[in-house]
C-alpha cells in the first residue's frame, strides 16, 4: 500500500556500526503513503431500524423546524428548488433532501499534481491529513509563540515527507504575519510549492474560494479542474441549524467548480445540541444533510463529504473538550449514518484541550481518533500536534501523533490467515520456553515501531538525559525536514512563476488589513 | 447502576458561593460503583468460521506440540486425566480439553465482605480493578521512590473511595520494606482493613496461597468460602507454552478451595509468540485453555477466567511496549474466543512504558483499555497509574486514569431512544442559533465530567499557576484520601484481631529473608 521514491543517494553497506546504520536510516527512501485500505470491519452500534429512526428524525427536523441559510442568494436557491422559505429559515420536504443527497458519489479520487500521490475517498478507503487553522505553535525549540507564514510553509514541507499524512496543505498553521485577506494566497502557493500530495483550499469567502480555484487552475488546467477533484475545503454549519453567508458564498464557488466539499457541522455537544447522543446525532445529520443537499442543487453529482467537527463542552466555562464518551457515541453512529446514505465521511483527529504534551494530550488524541478508525471514517483531518483546543500546534506532539496515526494504519490492515501455518510451524519447532527473535519470519515481519517513543528502561532513559517526548518529537521533525531538502518535489518553473504573479497581483487588488 | 452511601455530614445550602459549592462537593456522598453493565455491542473482527479455525489450531497445538507443566504433581494429574505426558511435556486430546473447559461457569459473583459491594463477572458485566505488583511510585509530592507497605495501604484506602474501581486489594504496590515471604500477609490484612470491596489473593506459591485462603476464612467463614468466590488470583503462563511450578502449586490451592482463577499467559508479542496476530492468538488460546482445563481437573465447576497479559516488544532492547496495533488485534480476537468458549475474560488496562505523565503515558493507556472495552472484557486489572512497564505507579496518572475509566464506563452505557422526543422538542423550541445550556434536560443530564482535566483556556491555565496533570491528579488523590477518613468501612473487632494474630504467628513461622 505504499510507494517509495529512491533518494538517489548511495547507501552505506549494512553492518558498519551505529554511525553507518544511522546514515543508512537517514538515507533510506522516503515512504509516500497511498490510500489506506480498511481491512477491519466497522463498529456498528445501531441496527438498521435505529438508523432509519435517526434518518426519520433528521428529515423531520428539516421539514418541520427548518434550518437557516443566512444568505439571501442561498435561501432563494432553496425556494426555487422547492423548499418552503421564510426569511432565511428553510423547511425542506424530505423527498427533496433524499433525492438531492442521492446524487452524491460514494467514492472519488482526490488528485495530486503528482499522479502517484492521488488518493481515494470513500468506501473502504481512508486518508489522513494535517491539522490546520492554528494560530500558535510550540516550535522546534520548545517555545510557544504566534505562528508565521514561514512556520506554515515549514509544516507543509514536513507533511510532504511525513509518512502518516496522505494529503497536505490547508492552513497547516495560521500565518499571523500576513493580512487576513491575503493569507489564502500564500497558503495555496505554499502548498503547491512545498508538496505534490493533494492540497486543500480556503473556505472563508467567495473571493478567497475563487482565488484558490484560479490558482489550482494554473497548476491543473481548466479541463482537469472541471473533471477532477484537485482541492477540498471544509465548511462548518454553526450548530444548531445555521449555515452562514460567508461559508455559503464559498460553497457555491467550490460546488460549481466541481471540487469536493466537506460539509461539517461545528458541534459542542450539550451546548449546541441536546445532551442526548441520539437526538444530537439526528440534529447533526439534519444539518449536514441540508448542507450536502445544497451542494447538489448547485451542481448535481459534485463530490461532497459528510463531515462533523465534534467536541464536548466543559459546562463551567463553555470550553470545548475532546474525546468525551458521549461524543464518541455520536461519532460511531454518525459513521453508520454516512454508510446508510452512501456518502464518504470526515471528522477531525488528534485534538486535545491540553496545554502541554501531557497525559491528557495523549488520552484526548487517541479517544478522538479511535471512533474515526473503527467507525469507518474516510477522511481524517487534524492528524498531528493539536493542543489547546485548536489554538496551538506542538511540534513534539505532531511527531508523536504521526507515529500514532501510522500505528492506526497498521491496525486498519487487520488480520489474515495467510502465513498462519508457517508461523505455527515455527512455534512447533521452537516449543515451550523458546523465543521468536531469531526466526526468519520475525525478521521479515517486524511489528510496528514507533520512532518517537522511548522504550528503554527508566535507568537507561535517565542515563540518556531523561529526554522528554517534546525533545524526541522535535528531533524527529528536524530529521524529516533534512530529508525534505533531498526530496523536494519538482514544480514546473512556468507554473511556479504564474502562481507568484497571481499572488503579487491579488495582493495589490485585495485591501489587506490586519484584523 | 451506582449505589451511594450518605456521609452523614450536613450539606451546605446550594448557591452559597464558590466556597460553599466546594464544601458541598467535598461532602457529597462517596459513590460506590456496582458492576458496570455493557450496553454497547462488542466489536467482532472474525466471523464464526475464523473463530473455529483459531480453536482448531489452538487445540492442535495442545494435541501435537504439547505444553509444559513444569511440576511433577501437576503433570501426573494430567496423566491421570488422560493426557499423554512425557517428562513435563503434556499433550492433551482435544476432546479432553473441550470437556474440561465446558464445566467453567460463564458468570459468577465476586463477593465482598460488604454484600452491597459484591460484583458480577461474565456476560455483559464488567468490573475494573487497581494495578498491582509495582515496586516504585511517584508519590503525592511528585517524588519517585521505592514503594513501602504504608504506600500499599494508602492505595488500598484510595481505591476504596475511587469511584472507578469495583474491586480492591492485591499488591496495589509491592511493599519493598517487608521481607518477600511475608508480603502476602500484609497485603491481605491491609486489604480487609482498608476496604469492603472484593479483594485479591497472592498467586506466588502454595504456602502463600494457603495463607490468603486462611485469612479470608477468618472473614467469611468456611461455609461461605466453599460456596462463594471471595478472592481471585492471577496466574501467568510463561509464553510460549510453559506453566511453572510455583504458579501451579498456587493454582491447585485456589481451585480446590473453589476461589476464582484468572489464567493469564504473559505475552510479549513477537518475542514469545510468532509475529502473526492470528497465530499468536492461537498460541495464547492454547496456553490459556490448558490452564483453564487444569483448574477443572482439580475442582470441576470452579470459577476460572480466560486472562491475558499482552505486550508488544521493542525489538532493539526486548523492552515491553503497550497498545501496539498488532496486540490490539490479538485482544479483540481473544475477546471473541472467550465468548466462543463461554468463559469470562480478563486483561490489564492503563499501562504504559512512559517514564513520566507524558503524551505516551496517555496514548498507551487508552490504546490498552479500548480493546478491553469494545472487546467485551469482563474484568480489567491495572486501572490506574502504571508507567515504566509495570515498574512504577504515578499517583498523578492514577487519578487521571480513574477519570478515563469513568469515561469508559459512561461509554459502556451506550445509547437509548428513551427521552429522544423530549430532547428534540427542546431543539424545535430553541431553533436555529440558540443554545442548550439553560434547558432543564441539560441540567438533569450533565455529560461526563473529568475531575482532573484542565479545560480552561491557555491564559487562564497560566494565570492559575500552569498546574501539571501530576499536580492536579495528586490534589484529587489527597481529597479522596480525606474523604476516606470519613468513610472508613467498619470491620468486626474480633475479625480484625484474628487477622492480626494470624499475621504475627505466620511471620514467626515463615523465614523472612529480604531477597
Amino acid at each position: 500500500m505504499s510507494s517509495t521514491v529512491e533518494s538517489g543517494i548511495e547507501k552505506p553497506r549494512r553492518g558498519g556500526g551505529a554511525a553507518a546504520r544511522r546514515m543508512a536510516r537517514l538515507n533510506a527512501p522516503v515512504v509516500y503513503p497511498s490510500t489506506t485500505i480498511r481491512n477491519l470491519p466497522t463498529y456498528e452500534i445501531l441496527a438498521v431500524d435505529g438508523l432509519e429512526a435517526i434518518d426519520d428524525h433528521a428529515l423531520g427536523i428539516l421539514e418541520n423546524v427548518g434550518i437557516e441559510f443566512r444568505d439571501d442568494a442561498s435561501s432563494q436557491i432553496w425556494r426555487r428548488a422547492g423548499a418552503q422559505v421564510d426569511g432565511h429559515r428553510v423547511r425542506m420536504p424530505r423527498e427533496l433532501v433524499r433525492s438531492l443527497v442521492a446524487t452524491i458519489p460514494d467514492e472519488f479520487d482526490y488528485h495530486a499534481r503528482n499522479p502517484e500521490r492521488t488518493v481515494r475517498v470513500g468506501g473502504r478507503n481512508m486518508i489522513f491529513g494535517p491539522a490546520y487553522g492554528t494560530p500558535n505553535l510550540i516550535d522546534l525549540d520548545g517555545v510557544r509563540r504566534q505562528a508565521t507564514a514561514d512556520d506554515m510553509r515549514m509544516l507543509m514541507k514536513l507533511h510532504h515527507v511525513n509518512p502518516a499524512i496522505q494529503y497536505n496543505g490547508g492552513y497547516t498553521l495560521e500565518p499571523m504575519d500576513i493580512p487576513v485577506p491575503h493569507r489564502h494566497l500564500h497558503m495555496v502557493e505554499g502548498s503547491f510549492l512545498a508538496t505534490d500530495k493533494p492540497i486543500m483550499g480556503s473556505p472563508q469567502s467567495e473571493f478567497q474560494a475563487r482565488d484558490c480555484i484560479e490558482m489550482a487552475r494554473l497548476v491543473f488546467g481548466s479541463e482537469r479542474m472541471d473533471r477532477d477533484v484537485v482541492m477540498t475545503a471544509i465548511f462548518n454549519c454553526n450548530s444548531p441549524l445555521v449555515w452562514d453567508q460567508t461559508q455559503l458564498d464559498a460553497v457555491r464557488v467550490y460546488a460549481s467548480e466541481n471540487q469536493a466539499l466537506l460539509m461539517s457541522p461545528f458541534v459542542l455537544y450539550g451546548a449546541s445540541t441536546p445532551v442526548h447522543s441520539l437526538a444530537a446525532t439526528a440534529q447533526i445529520i439534519a444539518e449536514v444533510l441540508a448542507g450536502l443537499a445544497f451542494t447538489q442543487i448547485i451542481r448535481p453529482g459534485c463530490r461532497a463529504v459528510m463531515g462533523v467537527a465534534p467536541m464536548g463542552v466543559y459546562m463551567k466555562s463553555g470550553s470545548p473538550t475532546f474525546g468525551s464518551p458521549e461524543v464518541s457515541l455520536v461519532m460511531y453512529i454518525f459513521g453508520q449514518m454516512a454508510r446508510y446514505y452512501g456518502v464518504p465521511w470526515r471528522t477531525n483527529g488528534a485534538k486535545s484541550g491540553a496545554k502541554e504534551d501531557d497525559l491528557y494530550a495523549g488520552y484526548d488524541s487517541i479517544l478522538k481518533v479511535y471512533p474515526a478508525i473503527l467507525g469507518g471514517c474516510n477522511l481524517l483531518t487534524h492528524c498531528g500536534g493539536t493542543i489547546e483546543g485548536s489554538l496551538c500546534i506542538s511540534m513534539g506532539k505532531l511527531a508523536a501523533d504521526a507515529q500514532q496515526i501510522l500505528g492506526f494504519q497498521t491496525l486498519l490492515t487487520g488480520v489474515s490467515f495467510e502465513d498462519m501455518e508457517a508461523a505455527l510451524a515455527d512455534l512447533a519447532r521452537i516449543g515451550p520456553g523458546g523465543h521468536f527473535f531469531d526466526e526468519d519470519y520475525t525478521r521479515a515481519h517486524m511489528p510496528f515501531l514507533d520512532e518517537v517513543q522511548d522504550n528503554e528502561r527508566y535507568e537507561t532513559w535517565v542515563a540518556g538525559g531523561s529526554k522528554t517526548v517534546g525533545e524526541r518529537g522535535c528531533a524527529w521533525c528536524r530529521s524529516m525536514l533534512e530529508r525534505y531538502e533531498e526530496e523536494r518535489p519538482p514544480l514546473d518553473e512556468g507554473v511556479r512563476d504564474a502562481l507568484r504573479e497571481y499572488v503579487v497581483r491579488r495582493e495589490v487588488e485585495i485591501p489587506g488589513e490586519l484584523v
